[in-house]
């Protein structure tokens, strides 16, 4: 199929699945979810090849485990969908309806984007998840998955399509690109006539090329380079608790601490102690020279690592003398995903809350609670670092819009 | 300036409107308005400058006129302004608050977007409107005008910003490119660093070229392929009435009515009758063979008009034999703006309501209400026919984002 019929089946698919009632939405999920069970073998045998293409590519370790499906993975995947089938289906809303003074009725009714296109790479459970959301609210879904996990993803789509071909669905609801070639790629991202919004779920790399190239709307996920704000007033314990926390209870995630700011006056009694317990977790310390010389291990920090987001045990830390530097330093390198600070000063709390821009800003926790199912959504698609459309931890509403729906009893304009 | 200046500065002045209070905000607003009529004169010397240059170029009576300024144009212009100084201030509302079951309280802030940039032609008007409305929901403001226009642009924006000043209020809150060359503005698509969202307002060549080249994410407004379907029940003199409100009103906007669809039921009945007066108002019909037979006057449509706006005194006349065929013709052609259905069908009219994709659907009424104005937002910033972030007429709101803020008493994740 070229990627006009793909866009166009797509689009043709996506008008069915706009009306869809959700209670078949529900039962083909849960369809979905039990198929792939049943038909585990065949997803793993395909899994093993792409295993197989790793290994013989010299894939690390890190990449092959994320390639990985093992039996209870699959089974993850199919409980993921049927959460997803439970959740309330948003579709169909109507947000608000108020009179106007000529007597029309005027509405807005929450409805699919409509065409999805994601590009993702290693991790072939981002194909069921992606279907998951996309079907529970009405959206067909087009997706680009790496070359590395090319057999994978396509048992898995296969599955998927053949449970929407027993419920009389159409299977064109999930499409897999099989052509993992980068002009295809590129192409994909110019497909505005049939696709209504691109994710990239990925690396720094990915989504910067997809934010480059696409004329698709995008939205961005995931880069996080969050920091810590330990203020003069912090209780310093709660503030080690959470630094400690934030870094290293799963470094390779967005919402991860990569950064320590600390006050000069909470220094000499914070630092040392961190310090400690950095080490104790073989957390590489790069601090500025005043940072420095209160923490034995640590090495000193250069301009770049200001605005390095490291996915690993590594943290930078920077010094400043009031709230307020720490706030323009954090603006200044930040990534607009999450920022903390740890104080006991009320004026502070409500400073930083007010003035730092990021998609969700902390007092006293720690930034690793940026997450859907954490704020409370259920389900997620996606940690969007952008301010348009969604910002923050994208639920199932990051995947409809609205329309504005008109009662009239032949009014004109006068 | 260079482009990378001036994302800073608008940038930095950024900083200070995001927590500027509503009253300040206001009075700053007032004062822009009482200083655009106060330097009238300085304003009307630099439009005449644009008029002879227009005049010269040979620029059409229609450009002519929407270029032009006068005393009462600016008078309204100021008024438009104070209106907007009376909107409720949408900055600083928090949606939702909510309690997790690990006592996070996670509520979700509206806030600016940041620096709006915006891209626009002939009309100098837009200079004060963007201004206003991003200056209300403290978002900065980078403006490219067309250079027809660039003398009265830069005379309204130095009025703006000595205003600005007078209030020590940071003048870059809007900010002029000068440089009108076409380099310039592809560069200034791709400010991503310092630019949150791009809004372009002008003909379809102009938002397709920003589509298609910008690498900030854009709000798409304006082209409006509009659609009237007089449905089997249609009531006749209803559906005559409204096709010439919403054809005739005003033939140059976007939810102006350019294509009417028939069910063929009512084709003998309605079509003379609507012929005759849409010859009245001496509209040119192009329209399918079944309908032209009962359109004295009438030519032949060809397939190119089904996808035309015409923005003129044209319109294209389909027929169709039943409503899920006139669904299916709208949705092929329409630009995603603005469609009605005549109809005393019940069921009809919740299946067009359902079915259609468009920013506004109307049973009854004429297409030419979608306006931020009549849909009771008393301002606007541009109709979007996108489906990301905002859909239909744009208000205040569609200029401000969200933030998640998170209170804690130093949770940690498990």
């Amino acid at each position: 199929m070229t990627l006009e019929e793909i866009g166009s089946k797509a689009k043709e698919a996506e008008t069915r699945l706009r009306t869809m009632e959700t209670v078949k939405k529900n039962e083909v999920l849960k369809n979905a979810a039990k198929n792939l069970i049943a038909g585990c073998d065949e997803i793993l045998a395909a899994n093993t090849i792409d295993m197989e293409h790793g290994r013989e590519k010299g894939m690390s370790p890190g990449l092959l485990d994320r390639l990985l499906l093992t039996k209870q993975r699959i089974c993850a995947m199919a409980e993921g969908i049927c959460q997803v089938a439970d959740l309330e289906d948003p579709i169909g809303e109507v947000l608000e309806m108020k009179k106007r003074p000529n007597g029309l009725l005027i509405g807005r009714k929450r409805v699919p984007l409509g065409v999805v296109g994601m590009i993702y790479e290693a991790r072939p459970n981002v194909t069921a998840d992606a279907f998951a959301l996309c079907f529970k609210t009405g959206n067909a879904v087009i997706l680009k998955g790496g070359s590395d996990a090319i057999c994978s993803n396509k048992a898995i789509v296969d599955s998927i399509r053949k449970t929407l071909r027993e419920a009389e669905v159409p299977e064109d609801a999930i499409i897999l690109i099989a052509d993992t070639r980068r002009e295809t790629t590129e192409q994909f991202m110019k497909l505005n006539r049939y696709v209504d919004v691109l994710i990239p779920r990925g690396g720094a790399g990915l989504i910067r090329s997809v934010v480059e190239n696409s004329t698709i709307p995008v939205i961005e996920t995931g880069t996080g380079n969050c920091h810590i704000y330990v203020d003069e007033t912090a209780d310093l314990t709660m503030a080690v608790n959470i630094i400690l926390n934030a870094k290293t209870q799963r470094v390779g995630v967005c919402n991860a601490c990569e950064s320590i700011v600390v006050h000069e006056k909470v220094r000499e009694q914070l630092l040392p102690v961190l310090a400690e317990r950095l080490e104790q977790k073989n957390v590489e310390m790069r601090a500025d020279s005043q940072a420095k010389a209160y923490m034995p291990g640590a090495v000193d920090a250069c301009e770049q690592d200001w605005g390095t987001e490291y996915l690993d045990y590594i943290v930078s830390i920077k010094t400043v003398s009031s709230v307020d530097e720490a706030i323009a330093h954090i603006n200044r390198y930040n990534t607009g995903h999450s920022e903390a600070i740890i104080t006991n000063d009320y004026s502070h709390a409500q400073k930083f809350l007010d003035e730092i821009d990021a998609a969700a800003v902390y007092v006293n926790a720690s930034t690793r609670f940026t997450d859907g199912y954490e704020f409370g959504y259920g389900a997620e698609i996606g940690i969007s670092t952008q301010k348009l459309h969604a910002r923050g931890p994208m639920g199932l509403l990051a995947l409809t819009t609205t329309k504005f729906i008109i009662y009239g009893s032949g009014q004109i304009r006068p």
